[in-house]
């Protein structure tokens, strides 16, 4: 096999194409030469958690958006693989909604049987990508930032896996330059501690500001108030937690909303979400897009349409994640292999035309989720990754739609049931609200702490 | 006039390139092709201040380290531009130590009476700079970055003037990670406010810890502790300010240090210094250094010893700046004009060799000052940039050091004679530890406020 990859980034997105390649070694067929580069010292991509804010040891712009105290916001069954199930992992059940490290583990554990690590070069970031239309080559510059050295690498295809959750969008309003107060991004959030016994904004109203906001009054924060552009989250909220009307302008210490309203703030965290962010790659070879369930120029998803040995992983907005990175790179895998055809320019132009047009009918959460359900249904059908009842995942997403809008505080507490191998969830030793150690060694503790006083003791609180 | 220039930043290094080739034009002399290339959306690198912490607008790394209520931390006489003076900017006397807006109005004030504004191109960055050693051209890639565009620009001399207080050095301590309260570097500190009435605890001991725990203390934090790696600061510190031993871990929200002794703290706020970084380069023509007076591989300072035509413009540790980057401006302006010979290469070395020889035997402060002193007499030798006394400049900056060390709270106060224009500082209308507003209105406000109530409310206290 006389071709070269080369794959940029080691998150879900990068592991599941080097996982693809394994699953096709291990049939006993050739695989081409592969090459992977993570800018972070460790794999995991967002899973990956950092204390760092800004930019990492080397000055890079972090890869990472995880705060501590986070627990999946989805129940698990819904991002298993198909190929290496919670049980097999965990050798027994557990809950619905782990926190971080114990979805890492996971992540990790599966990667962890193959080789996968031996074809990862860390501390490594892209920096340009020239394309040579002649030879149909990409010419990559790497940045070895342990070494200070830079280098260059050629490849036939190049998969771009660097995800599209770690540039902020920040935008400016009417004085906040003069805030006195803690001003920051989710991305740089990393836990509530600091903002105990305080009155803070969250300025948005997606994913971001519903977890941060209940994180923070779980943990102790005096108020939360969630100003939204258009419409509300619309959740049951504690008390505690107020949405209120688009922000307009700060004077001092104070916010000012567009129904007239205002209050006195001791920090802002801007839920304004992300960026797709390309900076190695010239123009004509970026993925421009906000985000969305069908990004416009990529065909299936994946293949740049307008240089078609370009291939971006992950780059839809998330209902489904890890399975869906899967069926994405067994996809990728076989295309790169030859064994998908695809049709000509203007062909593939109206296919994914047809996809946007779906997408843009859509109008509920259900909708969304069918819309992903159909996209991830149509990639299977072209590959061998292990089938599994797409239908079942979806209704699950489905019912945590609803667990949520019925009670934002205990949708964590429910159970389900994996579609890979149908074991049950277990029912975990402490309701969510309560627990505030997000450890693994916590998770995997037998015996239920009732005694909060030392839940509060380990916590510092 | 056949070549053509790049210059890459338009703060006070980039800015005084554009002003050396104005002069000359003034001459009636022809000058070369000049493109600047800004990645802020304003001239002026760090003292163009920004709310932003961690990335931009954009996603890039943030240029500035600037923060709120910061005041010149030396005279202003000894940063004065010899072309310009203060007094013919102000159009009268003012005190030796303004406040950042101040500063800033100063240095735009320069180069608004040129035409060097056309040829800037703000919110653009270089991405990659390819080096043909047969044409001896750089090929540069810079993005665009409001536009999301990347484009392609030859030149036959690049200039770096990109700064080296931007990319934070940031030492791992244990603990750290759990640590709950705030954590970040002087680069994404953007004042005091929101640690009014807490414990904070300052890493390093150079002029971030020392400037960020004295305006800490004048905006009303309980203690600032400053712990330094081998030797202390040394300032006759107010009560509320202590110095102690090399931090070695955390333990929750308690810091331990290596004198035994431990203390709980609210924040942490690393001043553990910068690192030079030029990620658009190819580390063949990267300036690979810590921060220091003699930079290796600069000829002159300026001229990159493996590729004469890559110019770096401050790149030293500064006593000088505004007038430093000058001299080294009019001197590259020169050598590009081909008024200037070089010897060969391994000439250079041996002279770059003596001059780090010499800051290696340098102990004292003013051993520092003499030596930039020197450095900055020979350049001038050189050049036709308006001559001043050295000497006398070096005499201020001498003082500085002795009055900081008399009384760090009050030696802002103190007022200066210019060297330029022998015109004496007004004393200002309030003394610096009273002045909590650091605007430029309130600067130039005739009456003293002396009022505290008033400070206070203007400053949401």
């Amino acid at each position: 096999m006389s071709f070269k990859v080369g794959i940029i980034g080691a998150g879900p997105s990068g592991l599941a194409m080097l996982r693809a390649f394994e699953s096709e070694q291990k049939k006993g067929n050739e695989i081409p030469e592969i090459k992977c580069f993570e800018k972070q010292d460790n794999w995991g991509g967002m899973w990956n958690y950092t204390w760092r804010t800004g930019v990492g040891k080397y000055g890079e712009p972090l890869h990472g958006s995880m705060y501590r105290y986070l627990w999946s916001n989805g129940p698990k069954e819904c991002l298993e693989f198909s190929d290496y199930t919670f049980s097999e992992h965990f050798g027994k059940p557990i809950s619905s909604y782990p926190p971080r490290e114990v979805l890492f583990d996971y992540i990790e554990g599966r990667i962890k049987q193959s080789n996968a690590r031996k074809y990862i070069k860390f501390n490594t970031v892209a920096r340009w990508v020239d394309y040579d239309e002649e030879s149909k080559t990409f010419r990559v510059i790497f940045d070895d930032l342990a070494n200070n050295r830079t280098f260059e690498e050629v490849f036939d295809y190049l998969i771009v896996a660097t995800g599209h959750f770690s540039t902020p969008n920040m935008p400016y309003f009417k004085g906040i330059d003069k805030f006195p107060g803690a001003v920051m991004h989710a991305h740089d959030f990393r836990g509530a501690d600091q903002f105990s016994g305080k009155d803070i904004l969250l300025v948005g109203s997606s994913y971001s500001a519903e977890d941060i906001g209940v994180q923070c009054y779980k943990h102790g924060v005096n108020s939360v108030t969630i100003s939204y552009r258009s419409n509300p989250i619309g959740c049951k909220w504690p008390e505690e937690i107020k949405e209120v009307a688009l922000l307009t302008h700060f004077e001092g210490d104070t916010a000012y909303f567009k129904d007239g309203s205002s209050k006195r703030f001791d920090a802002v965290v801007f839920c304004t979400g992300y960026q797709h962010k390309f900076p190695f790659l010239p123009d004509s070879l970026r993925l421009k897009t906000k985000n969305c369930l069908y990004p416009d120029k990529l065909y299936k998803g994946i293949i740049f349409n307008e240089a078609t040995n370009l291939l971006y992983l992950g780059m839809q907005d998330q209902y489904y994640t890890f399975n869906m990175f899967d069926a994405q790179a067994w996809f990728a895998r076989d295309y790169m292999l030859g064994r998908v055809a695809i049709p000509d320019k203007l062909e593939r132009e109206k296919d994914i035309k047809e996809w946007m047009d779906n997408e843009a009918r859509t109008v509920s959460g259900d909708d969304h989720i069918d819309f992903q359900t159909a996209y991830i249904k149509d990639l299977m059908n072209n590959t061998d990754y292990p089938d599994f009842n797409l239908d079942k995942v979806a209704d699950l997403f489905k019912s945590w739609l609803k667990d949520k809008e019925d009670n934002i505080l205990t949708y964590r507490d429910k159970v389900y049931q994996s579609v890979m191998d149908d074991v049950h969830a277990e029912k975990h030793h402490t309701p969510w609200i309560k627990e505030l150690d997000d450890s693994y060694e916590r998770f995997f503790e037998e015996e239920e702490v009732a005694d909060e006083a030392e839940i509060s003791r380990v916590n510092y609180y």
